[in-house]
Parts: structure tokens; C-alpha cells; sequence
């Protein structure tokens, strides 16, 4: 049995298709450290000068999204079973490279650059990427403290970035990588740390 | 009455002279954000190549030593008193600002898109002196484990870690500062919630 092909209108691109354009040619730029304009998008994306403004009203929107191409949301956390252990698996679990180091290391390491040399960037980054994805995580354990299993007095914020600070300093200061196992082991042991520093 | 003038001997400048001359040029360099070169070191510094190649072997030394300017290794934390309150100074105490955010933001955002360029940098940056910072702070911990105040089964360096790694989240994803009192705030209900999951 055939699958049924599913058609793409002939003509004009659709919008998705041209962000797509534009982002792919900053990524571009952006792996081979080159400065990012407009001028030079136009140029290899093909997509015009008024699209691009249409579409990102600034540079630093437009780079902030760049940086998040292939990141996601992550899906809401199970509110059944364990949640110590549900927290641990979202945070540094197998499936959760994503939470940290993302698709690949050295990207990574250029978001990190990027926004250290410009203040303007990390903010939009940090207020249209990174906060969404912490929500997850910070539903949870405020489910957690309505169901007694963690403290009433929990700054649900400052938690979040314990753990997540602890996955950010093996990158950022000891340039250990989440693939060695004596980095997953202290990971582990500070999640354990913080979690018990949580529960009721 | 006038203060005995410490008397310098004339004529050859001694050897930690010649090495702040290096070490100001390199920082001027990476302050500047300009690629540092032995060459450029020689006609800022006035010291001749053999003398930086005798100091410092390699340039990633070298850089790692100009980053690290004006900073110190924190003197040991008291083993009297309160250990919590003793931490706590230590770590995110007004004196403190030596341990993370250190002489200046700027200096300190340079330092990471440094290290995020240069792995290699990285590596030697953290052996050579961000572990030395951190012995007084895991000398403290151990003591209050052998002293009974904390758990047995602690993972020193991933508690240490997960403090410190909460301080680096403000500056290195929030992108705010140590001086706004709700990153303060953050910062001591994160160390709190530690702290509870160090207690023996």
C-alpha cells in the first residue's frame, strides 16, 4: 500500500519555508564565527530585505532565534509515579541532552559566546527561549508542593537554577562533557543534593 | 615621621615585574578583544620572547595567567561559629564577589567567550586556577562531615558545583547581576535549599 504523498501547494514558498532560508544562512555564519548582517542574509538566503525585517523586527531576534533552531519545549512532566525520578529523567535523563547541551557541543559553546559579547542578545535569548523551556520543570514541582511531596516554601525559580547550574558548570567551567561518566555520576549526586534539599 | 621607602635595586627589573609588564599587555589585548601574539606581546610589553617563552610555555598558560589576574585563592573558611553562616559569606557574601562575578562583568564575560573558543584554554584555566579557588569552600565542607553538621555521603565537589553553578546561571544564562537584590534573593533561597540537602 502506497502512502498518500502529502501535496505542497506549487508557487509562491510558504513563510515557514523562508524562515527556514534565513535561519539555516545565520546558522551558517554563525558555525563559521563570521559576522551576521543583513546584507549578507539577503544574499545567501535569497529571501529579501523587507521579508526578513517583516518577519524579525531586530538582528538580535533574529540570531536569538537562530541559536534556538532544533531546540524545543520540552513535553509537560508526568504528574503520576515518582516524581524524583521523573524530575531526574527530564533533567539529565537520556532523552534530555536536549535540556543542556543541545544538539551539539560546539553549538553550544557559540550560543555561550555570542551572548557573553552582547548583553541585548542574552536577554532576548534568556526571555523567548530559554524561559519557555524551563516551564515544564517548574510546573512539576509546584504540583509537587500542592501535593505535600515537596516543601511549601519553595523558591520554585532558585531551584530550577541549582540543578540546572549544575549542569551549565560542567560545560562553562570545567569543560567536562555529559558523555563521561564521572560527570554523570556528580550530576547525579547533585540532583540527589538539591532534590533532598526540596522534599517536605 | 616618615614611612622607611622600600627600596628597589637598580638596574635589571626583577622577574614578577617583567611578567605584569606581559601580563597588562595580554589583558589590554583581551579586553580589546584582538587576537594576542607573542609578537604583539614583545613590542607591547617591551620583554624580549625568550623571557615570555621561559615564563610560560605555551600561550594558553599565558592567557589563562592574564584572566586570572587580580583574582585570589579565598583564605580558609573559619571552622568556628556557624558553618552555614560561615558558607554562605564565603560563597555569596559581601566579600564575595571575588569568588564569581570577580573585578569586573566585563572581564568576566570575556573570560567565558574565551574559554568557549578554546578548549584547550578551558582545561587550563580550570586546573591551574579555578580548582585552586575552590579548595577553601570543599575544606570547610569536609570538615563539617567529619564534624558531624553534614551528611556522610556527601559528593563534595558536586555540592560545591551546584553552588557555584547557581551563581554562574545569574551571569551566564539570566544575564543579570549580582548587584540586583532579586538575584540575591535567588541566589540565598538556592543556597538554602543546598544546605538543607547537605545537613546530616
Amino acid at each position: 500500500m502506497t502512502q498518500p504523498e502529502v501535496r505542497r501547494r506549487p508557487g509562491r514558498p510558504r513563510d515557514e519555508d523562508l524562515e527556514q532560508l534565513v535561519l539555516d544562512a545565520a546558522l551558517e555564519m554563525i558555525d563559521a564565527d563570521q559576522e551576521i548582517t543583513v546584507s549578507k542574509l539577503v544574499e545567501r538566503s535569497g529571501v529579501s530585505r523587507a521579508a526578513i525585517y517583516r518577519r524579525w523586527p531586530s538582528m538580535t531576534l533574529l540570531i536569538a532565534s537562530a541559536l534556538n533552531t532544533g531546540r524545543v519545549v520540552p513535553p509537560a512532566i508526568s504528574l503520576e509515579g515518582d516524581l524524583r525520578q521523573n524530575l531526574f529523567e527530564a533533567l539529565f535523563g537520556h532523552g534530555a541532552e536536549q535540556t543542556v547541551e543541545m544538539y551539539s557541543e560546539s553549538r553550544f559553546r557559540q550560543r555561550i559566546r555570542l551572548v557573553m559579547a552582547d548583553k541585548e542578545l542574552q536577554l532576548a535569548y534568556w526571555q523567548s527561549h530559554v524561559k519557555l523551556r524551563r516551564v515544564p520543570i517548574e510546573q512539576a514541582l509546584r504540583a509537587g508542593m500542592e501535593q505535600g511531596i515537596l516543601r511549601q516554601d519553595l523558591d520554585v525559580e532558585a531551584c530550577f537554577d541549582a540543578l540546572a547550574g549544575s549542569a551549565y558548570y560542567q560545560l562553562v567551567v570545567r569543560g567536562d562533557s555529559f558523555r563521561l561518566p564521572q560527570t554523570r555520576a556528580r550530576l547525579e549526586a547533585a540532583f540527589e543534593t538539591v532534590w533532598r534539599g526540596m522534599v517536605a
